[in-house]
C-alpha cells in the first residue's frame, strides 16, 4: 500500500516523458509563433474563486480543504477560472490577452480509461477582441499545431450558437429546453437516432424528435454544400479567415450537430478529430464572451480552445506516429574499459557534450563492458562507444551500433560528426 | 478578496515566464547532455506515502486533507520521496537510475521574501549507484548548468559527513550531540562567532565552544591548502574526479564548515553560491544512502542535487544577466492597414511563420495604426510591420524597429531574411 501512486492519478516514466516533453515544446513553438505568451497560476486557490462557476456538478469534483491557516482553498479545475481572475486581478494587462497556459487540471471524477484526476491542459485564448479574426486564428493554431505533431487526416468541425439557436427554432422547441435539446443533439455522432429520441422523450421534449431535427440538419448541411452559408455571417466570416491563415479546405468542416456540452459558449464553437483514432476530440473550444466576467473577471470577450495533453500523447502511441523517436535523449554511452583507462572515457565524454551530444558516462570502474552494453540496450540509448588499451594508444574508440548491431573504429572527431545532431 | 492569488503563492506573468522557460530549457538541455532522464509524479500522494519521512517539523508543513472518497491525501513535499516511491513501485527501472524532475513541491510555511508555498525544484539524483564518480558528476552537473545559465563567480563549496564527525571528535563533542552541534557549524558564514557560541550553549554543548571548533576547522583548512587532503579519501577522490569531469579549480572549493541542515546525508555534501547574489545556496545536494529505504523505497545507494528555480531566476534578474532577453517572445507584430488590405497582411503572417518568426497578427480591422504601435511597444514586440497601400502595391513592406526607432521598406524575402533567428 505505501509505495502505490494514489487512485486516478499517473506517473510518468521516462519512456513516456520523451514524448510528452516532444508534445509540450511542438504546441509551445507553436503557440509563440502566433505571437500567445505563457502563463503560469498556482496548483491551489481560494476555494471561492473556484467555487459556484461551472453548476453543482463541477463543484462536486473540486478538490478542496481546509488550510492550515483556516483558509478554504482547492486544487483547480481547469485554467479558465485562473485565467479570469488574473484578468481581473492585473488590471493593466495590455489587451488582446493572448495567452497559453500548459498546466495540470484536477478533478474528483471517477477514473475511467483515458479520465484521469490530474490531467494536463494546453489552453490558448484571446482575451478582449470581438473579431472572427480572433476565432480564426484559434482554428487556425489547432491546423499547425496538430500538422506539426504530425497528424494528417484530422477534421476540426465548426459550428455555432446561432446556428444552433436557428436549429431549436426551426424544430419548434421552446427556448427554455433549448441547452438541454442541444446537449442531447450533440451526441448525434456517438449514438443511434432511437437512443436519441429516447433522451429526448426522457427530457420530456417530446416523441421522435429527430424526426423533426434530421431533415432540418439536412436542410443546413444542403445549403452549405451548395453556397458555404451556415445561417450564422459571423460563422461563415470566421470560416473564410481561417482558410485565408492557412487552414486547407479538407481540414476544417461545418457540422451543424456540434454543440459542445457547455452552457457557455456564445458564438463558433469547434472540436477536432483525429480520423481513425476513437478517442474523441483532440481540440475542443468556442467563444465565451460572458464567461471572464461570470467567472469574477472584467466584462471581456474571449475566444480559445483546449488541447489536451494526455490524448494527443495517446493518440501518437496508438498510431506509432513518431517509430523513430528514440525512448531516451541520451544519444551514447561511454564505457568505461578499467581504472586505468578511466581518464580517457572522461575526456571522450567531455568531447561528446562540447558537441551538442546527449553523452551518459558509465559511473563504476569495475563493471564488465557486457553489463554496461545490457544497460544501455534497457534504456534504448541508441550508440556506445568503448575506449580499450589499443583504441587509447592509437587515439581511436570503437563505436558499437545497438539498433543496426554494427560497430567501426572512429577518431574522436569522426565520432562526434556521425552522432551531431 | 475573490480576485486574489492565494496568500504564499505566485502567478507567473508572461514577462516573468520568458526567464523561467529559459532558464528551465537550459537545465534540462545539460541534464539531458549528462544522460539524466525526465520523470514526473502526481501533485497528489497518498498522506501515508508522505508523513512521517523528514521529522515533525516537516509534517506541518504538508499540506493534506481528505478527499472525497476518504483516502487522506497530500500535496508533495518535495521530489525525493516521490523518487523512493517511484523506485518502490517499479521494480525494473535499469540501475543506475538517473533521472531529473522539474515541478513544484507545496509547504505551508510562513511566506516571506524569497520562501513561497508553492515553489519549483530542479532535481537531479542517481540511484543505484555508490561510486565517487556519481558525486563528482552531480558536482559537474551544477557546474555546467550554473555556466549555460551565464553564471561567472560561482563556488561549489564541498564538504562530507566524514570530515564533520572527524570535527565533532576533535572537539571532543559527545557522539549524540553530533547533529545538532553541527547544525549550528553550518551557519559560521551567516552568524558571527559570538551568536554561535550562544547557540550551542542553549543547546547545552558548553560554553565558548567555537574557541575549541575555530582552530581545528583552520587545521583542516590549511591541510587541504597543502597538500589537497581533506581527511576523507572518498572526498579527496570525488574532487579530482570532478576536476577531471571538466570543472574548473576555481569554481570548487573545500569547505569544512558546510553541513546541510538535512540528517540524511552521508557522504559528500555540497552548495552553490553565487557571487554577490546574497540569495544563498542556489544549488545544494549530497550523498543519501539510507533515505530511498527509509522513505518506503528499496535500500539502493543515492546521490543527486536540487537547483531553486525561483532562486535562480531571481538572481539572473539582480544581476540582470540577460540585457538583450526580449520581454517576450515574439518578434514582431503585423498590423492591419484596412479591411481591403487585410488579406495582404495575412498572408505577410503566414509567410513570417513559415521563416520560423514568431509573428503575431493585429486582429482588428478598423483599429488605428497608432493603437497597434503602442500595443506591441506595451508588450516589448521588437519590431512591427506595415503594409499600407504603397507597399501592397510594391510589394513591399515597411519594418519598424521599436527599440532603435528607425524604419525602411523591404522585400517580403528581405523581411524574413533580416528577423530569422
Amino acid at each position: 500500500m505505501s509505495a502505490q501512486t494514489l487512485k486516478g492519478f499517473r506517473d510518468f516514466l521516462p519512456k513516456q516523458m520523451v514524448i510528452r516533453k516532444k508534445v509540450i515544446s511542438i504546441l509551445e513553438q507553436t503557440f509563440e509563433s502566433f505571437g500567445f505568451q505563457p502563463l503560469q497560476t498556482p496548483t491551489l486557490e481560494y476555494a471561492e474563486v473556484l467555487m459556484g462557476k461551472y453548476g453543482e456538478e463541477a463543484d462536486k469534483l473540486l478538490y478542496t480543504f481546509e488550510d492550515r491557516g483556516g483558509r478554504k482553498v482547492g486544487l483547480n479545475y481547469d485554467l479558465t477560472v485562473p485565467l479570469a481572475r488574473v484578468l481581473a486581478q492585473y488590471t493593466d494587462l495590455p489587451l488582446p490577452f493572448k495567452r497559453y497556459q500548459i498546466q495540470s487540471s484536477y478533478r474528483a471524477e471517477n477514473p475511467q480509461k483515458g479520465r484521469y484526476r490530474q490531467f494536463t491542459q494546453c489552453d490558448v485564448d484571446i482575451v478582449g477582441s470581438s473579431s472572427a479574426e480572433s476565432d480564426a486564428e484559434i482554428i487556425a493554431l489547432i491546423y499547425f499545431s496538430l500538422k506539426k505533431i504530425g497528424f494528417q487526416d484530422f477534421e476540426i468541425r465548426i459550428n455555432s450558437r446561432t446556428v444552433s439557436y436557428q436549429l431549436m427554432e426551426k424544430c419548434g422547441i421552446a427556448q427554455d429546453k433549448w441547452s438541454t435539446a442541444l446537449q442531447t443533439v450533440d451526441k448525434l455522432d456517438k449514438k443511434s437516432v432511437e437512443e436519441l429520441n429516447q433522451e429526448m422523450e426522457k427530457k420530456g421534449l417530446g416523441k421522435q424528435l429527430f424526426d423533426k431535427i434530421n431533415p432540418v440538419l439536412m436542410g443546413i448541411s444542403d445549403r452549405w454544400v451548395q453556397d458555404k452559408k451556415t445561417g450564422d455571417d459571423y460563422l461563415d466570416l470566421t470560416y473564410q479567415l481561417a482558410l485565408a491563415m492557412g487552414v486547407p479546405i479538407q481540414n476544417i468542416v461545418f457540422n451543424p450537430a456540434v454543440v459542445r456540452g457547455l452552457d457557455y459558449y456564445t458564438g463558433p464553437v469547434f472540436e477536432t478529430f483525429v480520423k481513425d483514432a476513437n478517442i474523441g476530440s483532440v481540440a475542443s473550444g468556442g467563444r465565451y464572451d460572458n464567461l471572464i466576467a461570470q467567472l469574477g473577471g472584467p466584462s471581456l470577450p474571449a475566444t480559445g480552445t483546449t488541447l489536451g495533453l494526455d490524448r494527443i500523447c495517446d493518440v501518437i502511441e496508438e498510431a506509432s506516429l513518431w517509430p523513430d523517436l528514440d525512448s531516451t535523449a541520451t544519444k551514447i554511452l561511454v564505457t568505461i574499459f578499467s581504472l586505468e583507462l578511466r581518464q580517457k572515457s572522461m575526456e571522450v565524454a567531455l568531447r561528446l557534450r562540447s558537441g551538442n551530444i546527449d553523452t551518459e558516462l558509465w559511473l563504476e570502474t569495475n563493471d564488465k563492458l557486457d553489463k554496461q552494453l545490457k544497460y544501455a540496450d534497457q534504456k534504448g540509448i541508441p550508440f556506445v562507444v568503448i575506449i580499450g588499451p589499443d583504441e587509447a594508444s592509437a587515439n581511436k574508440v570503437v563505436l558499437k551500433d545497438l539498433k543496426k548491431r554494427t560497430q567501426e573504429t572512429l577518431t574522436l572527431d569522426q565520432l562526434i560528426a556521425k552522432l551531431q545532431p
